[in-house]
């Protein structure tokens, strides 16, 4: 890892290294009626390293959601340092996706925890707006040495517009003032790809709203969660990026860690392996397909 | 632990019992170039369980600041663990300070890591608004199995109305359109005191606010952090109680946990403790003294 490089730079260059912009969302679900969340024989980090060395040569990072590592108590964070360690080692950068926030001095300890030296130190974090800038400065700080920071701005979820889409005072809605806020934090921190570290969140599910976020963020790296399981198509998730297709990097999870319920006929990490390509491809396509965004 | 007993009520209850609104804010620093985080010949265990039994007499909950833990890695979880089962045992009513949402597949991982039986798993957890229900609807289904919630309203940092005070469609803040949601979420978990398990937090750094949230969310238990180190005076902390007292508890952690720092003569653990009670009296004379909140 050699996070003094600016993240920006980093991730615009090892998409176009490996021709990709796939993100491999390590979601490990826990059990339900229907379903164990890790496969029969496995444990929790071998499941997880199996996944991530799959879809290592068509992915370009990592996004551990953390929830389901916490969900497992001492264990899951044992399994959590292991997976970033494992993902790091292939070369693959990581994403902390923590969606946190605090009062400064307690969002200096979160980014400590997941953009510090440690053992679950990321290459960048997913934050949250509500509490404001100082909030974030923190992790800001960090951009500084060289990490990425992805603040939510539109999120993919059904009711993300209950808040996000309120109309608010200088015109615009809630999360329009948030992107307009997050182009200006990411000023100071524009590398030489044009792309700033502070970066956005910006579900496919809203592709109308990816391109307005776009015209809003023009130097963001947005994050965009949503495909597949979530339901957006290719075209969709690639709704955000520049006028040349840079800019964007598309999350899938369940799609790819599951993708062994819909082909029985192959093991967990060989079925992820193939949808994770597969997703690249596609991704790909769109992206050579599409109308650039105005803006 | 009972949580099957509606939360509010068994927090009210508590209240009563022990004449006190004071909740142990569990903070661990970070070490500076100025001061350790943990005092010399303490390990983070020892010192946050030293705290937490000199202040249990005085306080009726602790709030458990996860970041710190989190920032500490896997020896940090394990404390966390035992800080929990600790202030259990000496009948301490437990809050994860964790502020997460996400959607709702990985806040249900949240809420299991934080509300559930295993060893993070504390009576209440704290939420951030900014995704809407559908990232808080499994929070709120653990209120169904006894829990309490902590919605952010207001917030206690400098920056807390860079968003929260922006004015929306509808009228009033939308600090102002979060709390009136809250007051929906928690109308199905009223207690018997009156109070809904579904909370909210509401900085004391602005007891104007404080005065309109329990105008706008009459039932809600409203978790009041900014005491002390962050400023609050007790007047302040306690404005946004209702006519008779009730519905507030206020949070100090910086303030209890170091006053040794201003009391050389003592040990960490005495010095909370007396700390603790001189807070617990300054809340309960100010509780005396007010005029009654409005609406």
């Amino acid at each position: 890892m050699n996070s003094s490089v600016n993240f920006a730079d980093r991730l615009a260059e090892t998409t176009k290294r490996k021709e990709s912009v796939v993100v491999l969302g390590v979601d490990p679900q826990l059990d339900t009626s229907e379903a164990p969340g890790i496969p029969e024989d496995y444990t929790l980090t071998r499941f997880c390293c199996d996944i991530v060395e799959a879809c290592a040569e068509s992915a370009v990072a990592v996004k551990l959601q953390l929830a389901f590592f916490e969900a497992r108590g001492i264990e899951g964070m044992h399994a959590l340092s292991e997976v970033v360690a494992f993902s790091r080692r292939l070369g693959l950068i990581t994403i902390a996706d923590a969606k946190r926030a605090d009062i400064g001095s307690t969002s200096d300890a979160y980014a400590t925890a997941y953009l510090g030296r440690d053992r679950f130190g990321c290459d960048a974090v997913t934050v949250n707006p509500y509490l404001g800038s100082d909030a974030l400065a923190p992790f800001f700080a960090k951009a500084r040495e060289g990490h990425g920071i992805f603040v939510l701005v539109k999120t993919s979820n059904p009711s993300s517009g209950e808040f996000q889409d309120l109309k608010v005072e200088g015109g615009g809605a809630l999360w329009e003032a948030v992107a307009r806020r997050v182009d200006g934090w990411g000023a100071g921190f524009v590398g030489s790809s044009g792309l700033s570290q502070v970066g956005a969140v910006v579900g496919a599910t809203y592709p109308a709203h990816a391109r307005r976020a776009r015209a809003l963020m023009p130097r963001a790296v947005m994050l965009v969660p949503g495909y597949g399981a979530q339901g957006a198509s290719a075209a969709d998730a690639v709704a955000a990026a520049r006028a040349d297709g840079s800019g964007i990097v598309v999350n899938a999870g369940r799609t790819l860690m599951y993708a062994y319920r819909r082909r029985p006929d192959l093991d967990p990490a060989l079925a992820a392996g193939e949808a994770c390509e597969a997703m690249r491809l596609a991704l790909n396509g769109a992206l050579a397909r599409r109308t650039p965004a105005s803006g």
